[in-house]
């Protein structure tokens, strides 16, 4: 029998228990005492190292992570010692509150490795977590990381702000994008440009490779200099082809994260995670304050025209 | 010489002073004190009525509002009594902060009526404004309305949630779309169907009008039974056809508001806006609170393990 105190499945899932892990995320996913409770437990152990990968519907992310997955657990190693025998995968679809085709057909795809226990798959849904997905995956992480995961996959679908927001939980994130890729992302090309390590042009055996790459090329130009230079990949998930090249970019980027600025990024990080705490919080004390007597005073205020939304905000403000 | 006091500038602006007014417009785009003591000011006034139009760039929405305008100026009314003879416009690109190219062309098109004294073009652009654009539209409006207009334009470029936000803040909200919308509009589907109050195929002498309505139709049959059904029309705002048709769908959506459940409405507007302060004051409380000391403690805290952001947001929002 599996119990429902967070700290015993804290404990058990540390041990491996895989329904113990379940258990916990959905404990982040839904909100409320029990979530506060979990966090208290997992923030205490550090996140794992965490690869976000994201892009377009059917630019085929999903093999991509496939490949990626085998490759690590094959070949794959930090410093080249450093090997691991287990992945925790997040699949996100910020556009989906139930997980919807997408997530199903990732999961299907996956299901080699669903069925493998050294990879642990799980769709992330927000069922009532006050800030939604973007701090349900924080969490997520570090409940991987209490379960002993050390390197965890996130991967959305899409490429809008929600899923730039997620991504930028990640401590390397992989754009993947496809020859001819111009319209699928231009919508929100600087907040893809502002987030990516690693672009990957995935199915770069269709024409339109050599385009898309001068594109992006002109693109880091115009983002002017930085400290790491996103690097450009090609990949063919189908036949496995880059996918080598890819672990090696994401290596070498880890190196880079870890060397020297590493403390700041972490302090970086963490400033922003309290940041969207903050405000999910004050957010949710806003919505309780809109049910109260107070608060209905001020709306009857504003329709009169006896105040202005500034003052009635402070004076809400004011209230012990 | 033109006064720098918002309580003169009000004045002036009601006795027709187009600098007093274009004055007020640039205070409440610079937040801080002189756009809190001129939203003091405009709120004891009610807003215009707002009629908002969103829609993908190259859609013609700039031309339809200038065919608009000249309708509403010649023959436009609300009951068949109430003329206009002045009519305020906004146009808001969010995605440029110093509005940038589209809405420089949006200028030179509408250039006739800029020199025009019945209509009053406005660039918007947030210098500072805390709540950014979705909360200075607002202001403007009231502006606007301080100003004696009452009717107004709002035009925003693009289909992404910004859009959709600021355009919420309008009485009757006008979606633009063309034959083949498809691609252009897709991203964002479900926030403009639950804004939209009425449809416009606009270039509707080009192929596709018949399938671009189908779709319409099928989207809104599936958003389920509303009290108002948004209407689709058909325009072609390059030879003014269909201006007269739309102004007509506009003062009848305008009879439907006007109808039994205005206050509701009103008040319904008034809640969201104020919630919208709230959250911007807060945010920039929050803002000030992440540069002191109580908060660094807890960034240590939570990199040594000690606490979660959880616990940590509630530690630092308990201080005094």
């Amino acid at each position: 029998m599996i119990p429902r105190d967070p700290a015993q499945l804290v404990e058990l899932a540390r041990n491996g228990s895989r329904t113990a892990l379940a258990r916990l995320l959905t404990y982040v996913e839904s909100g409320g005492p029990v979530q506060l409770a979990t966090a208290a437990l997992v923030y205490r152990t550090p996140a794992p190292y965490v690869i976000g990968l994201t892009g377009p519907p059917g630019s085929g992310k999903s093999t991509l992570t496939d490949r990626l997955i085998t490759t690590i657990l094959t070949r794959g190693s930090f410093n080249g010692i450093d090997a691991f025998d287990e992945i925790g995968v997040l699949c996100v679809d910020p556009s989906s509150p139930f997980t919807g085709g997408a997530i199903l057909g990732d999961r299907i795809r996956m299901q080699d490795h669903a069925t493998n226990e050294h990879v642990f798959i799980r769709s992330m849904a927000t069922r009532g977590h006050l800030g939604g997905l973007s701090l349900a995956v924080p969490d997520a992480l570090r409940v991987l990381g209490a379960a002993t995961f050390r390197l965890a996959l996130v991967e959305t679908v899409g490429v809008g702000q929600m899923e730039v927001e997620i991504t930028s939980a990640a401590d390397t994130t992989i754009v993947v994008t496809n020859p001819g890729w111009g319209d699928s992302m231009q919508a929100n090309k600087a907040g893809l440009l502002e987030v990516a390590d690693i672009f990957v042009i995935n199915k770069a055996d269709r024409a339109g490779v050599r385009e898309t790459r001068r594109d992006l090329e002109q693109m880091l130009d115009l983002g002017g200099a930085k400290e790491w230079r996103p690097t450009i990949l090609e990949t063919v998930a189908t036949t496995d082809a880059g996918t080598d090249e890819l672990w090696e970019a994401i290596v070498e980027h880890r190196a880079f994260v870890e060397s020297g600025r590493h403390d700041l990024r972490r302090r970086a990080r963490m400033r922003h995670e309290l940041d969207k705490v903050l405000t999910a919080v004050v957010r949710s004390r806003i919505g309780d304050l809109a049910h109260g007597a107070a608060y209905e005073e001020q709306i009857d205020a504003l329709l009169r025209g006896d105040t202005d939304p500034y003052r009635a905000a402070a004076t809400l403000l004011a209230e012990p």
